[in-house]
């Protein structure tokens, strides 16, 4: 590491900890921290351009780190070199008029709500971590339970300023909402994981405020019935969110949250949210004809929260059994299908698997639990898993991104279009120092 | 062109006629076509590769037409080659469970939004032409009245079957809302007007279908007052179109459709949209609020479509006097000081401009009148207001595209994206052939 000296000349480094080694992928799955990397925290993008020159001209690798609640090791320094934390990137101006949030990439998801808020506005995306980074929900095109009528943060992201590897600062977009003006390079670097350039600053679109919201809960007998309602439902209108748990999942969210669910019979659950009475009750009315055993109507604050910590709690109840968390989205239709064989294809591996998601969407998550000797056959399990959401019209990651645990399955199953991605990396990167090993593997 | 016969062995290869030399750029400011061209009319994936593998190995130009809607001469054949149409490419199926329709590169919007219908679905996207194709939507990013609340066409398309320059074939996306599984080639192809690939078949996202609509026509005196209630409408909903028109541009609209509109007196006139009458009525009180002189509402289909044909109207009754139509982007709350701005710089240089177009999204049409010797100041004057456009945060084009007539502003104003843009280019098609001289000028 004979470089720190000259890399303290242009930038205040900080000695390596674990704070900034792991981000909140499941340590089994996780990519093995170095030790040998330094901390630097630029304040703008002219800091990150200086940082970018020296490290592309010394061939240093950059690890970009946001709020590090990424579950694909994407912000993991895997390589001797630098990780460039966002942190002090926090400026955050809300436009009203134009309703826009001009924000540093390290802004977080909470500020970002809250601004928003006193505004008058909304940043209706949800993805799970209140301490989630403007700039790492860009780079992982983050997603949620509002996807189906919100769309993913690439929907949100009007104009970026970003640093290329050899020190390039670029704008792009603008604070508008309808852009043809050439090639989208912005949304070539939305959910580009750091590997392609470094996020420094964001235009993100701002919604008027949302409605207030009915929340329904609604128990099915099997799968098949709730999957049906959820198609019904969504060829009817756009519900804020909806979501489906897997009995087990249910029983997990109670253990954890302490709330009780609205009943412990049928084999699937859902749990809409709503931004118009109208809707629910529509919706309520089909999920009746849908075989529902019995809908669960919540509209004070209290029964909403009550309920949608049931849901929201399933992943920190299952964290510390699980090997990781997958995200396969499919065709919504599908899902009670891929549910059933993927059940199959675990029972066959002597796997042992816990389903829930944003059914509205079609995004999946699926916990497989730690068993004996997993490392011997998980991963085979795992590439037969999502080659099966592949064969149904879907996608290895909905939401959590390539990072380093997707890289094989995507040059496995996308040959061509790895090649492709590989060959714009090396465009935009050409020495390999942004994120090496990330999203496009080792090069 | 000693490669015809060549290319008659591996499609069927029809004579030039105007149907294939010219698209929809008013003439003084189209390219020209050349008159050394053949058209062939492929049926899928496969004999459009043929094609390309063939044009790749003989360097041949291959300029990819849709339905010939487009307003920046990106169809146009500006050198020896194939114009390639998609009109063959025509299957259409859709799958209501998914929301989604699978369609050929050349099904028509019309087509598009029959099929959606019949299956209780919408596509609510609504540019201009009836007659324009989803490959042609795509390649431009098409946006139109209703992106406010649905977005452009980048936020339909879910998945996408490119040919590249080589030859070879891609499936990107799959049939799901989100996707996080590396770069987003697909949104790199969007809006890329036939440069980086042929777009042959895409899955597009459907709606449900939309509500029933409530339609506000409001004069205001000025255009302040007018643009001050589309910030604070835009703010606490998403109407469906909320669309402007300056006093002149109303009269336009009335004299083609012969449709009286609601008032003359006024600066400035809105027409709003709403798919709730609940957010209508709302919008009518902020209106009342912001200065209206009246709010009169339609909610009789009749007499809805008489004042959406009056807006509808005015860009046919223009056609035969103006130069080109202008379709800059801007942060909405910046129209009325844009329009005040550009009327003062239309002064400056003798022209005469007409302005309307879609106020919650900014993207505002302006056509100036053909005068005398237009040719020696007109392009000075359009340069400087595309600047003033991209100086309040602008882009300088909101659905049309760059085609062949905005390069020299792409380049002039953003060198270095331009730059990345050209090396994109010759990454995915290092032998210049598609689309040549479009989006990235001559290389």
């Amino acid at each position: 590491m004979g470089w720190v000296e000259e890399l303290s000349e242009i930038v205040e480094v900080f000695s390596p900890s674990d704070a900034y080694a792991y981000d909140e992928t499941p340590p089994l799955i996780a990519p093995k921290p170095v030790q040998n990397f330094v901390v630097v925290k630029p304040e703008n993008a002219n800091e990150v351009s200086a940082v970018l020159k020296f490290a592309n001209r010394r061939k240093i690798s950059v690890f970009t780190r946001g709020g590090g609640t990424g579950l694909s090791g994407g912000a993991v320094p895997t390589e001797e070199g630098i990780v460039l934390s966002t942190e002090r990137m926090t400026g955050l101006e809300v436009d009203r008029e134009n309703r826009v949030a001009e924000c540093g990439a390290g802004v977080t998801l909470k500020q970002l709500d809250d601004a928003a808020f006193k505004n008058d506005l909304s940043f209706p995306l949800h993805p799970g971590a209140e301490t989630a980074t403007v700039g790492g929900m860009i780079a992982t095109n983050a997603g949620g339970v509002r996807a189906l009528k919100y769309g993913t943060m690439r929907n949100y992201v009007l104009g970026l300023e970003v640093v290329l590897a050899d020190g390039r600062i670029l704008e792009l977009g603008g604070k508008t909402i309808k852009n043809s003006s050439g090639y989208s390079i912005l949304h070539l670097l939305v959910g580009s994981e750091g590997t392609l350039g470094i996020i420094t600053r964001a235009k993100i679109r701002l919604f008027p405020q949302l409605r207030d919201m009915t929340v329904l809960a609604v128990p099915f007998p099997t799968m098949d019935n709730a999957m049906d309602c959820v198609v019904e439902i969504s060829a009817r209108m756009l519900p804020l969110a909806l979501e489906f748990m897997e009995k087990r999942a249910v029983e997990i969210g109670e253990r954890v949250s302490g709330e009780k669910w609205v009943s412990r019979d049928g084999e699937a659950h859902l749990l809409m949210v709503f931004e118009s009475f109208d809707e629910a009750d529509e919706a309520a009315k089909i999920a009746q004809n849908f075989g529902a055993i019995d809908v669960y109507a919540a509209t004070t604050k209290k029964d909403r929260d009550r309920l949608l910590r049931v849901r929201g709690l399933i992943y920190e109840g299952l964290r510390k059994d699980i090997i990781e968390i997958l995200d396969a989205c499919l065709p919504p239709a599908k899902i009670a299908e891929y549910w059933r064989r993927s059940n199959e294809l675990a029972e066959k591996y002597g796997v042992d698997i816990i389903t829930y998601g944003h059914a509205g969407d079609g995004n999946i998550h699926q916990h497989p639990l730690i068993y004996d000797g997993w490392e011997k056959s998980y991963f085979e399990f795992r590439k037969e898993l999502l080659k099966l959401a592949v064969s149904f019209g879907g996608v290895i990651s909905g939401e959590h991104g390539i990072g380093a645990v997707k890289t094989s399955e995507l040059r496995e199953f996308f040959p061509e279009q790895f090649d492709l991605m590989r060959r714009i990396k090396l465009l935009f990167d050409p020495n390999n120092i942004l994120n090496p090993g990330k999203v496009v593997g080792k090069i």
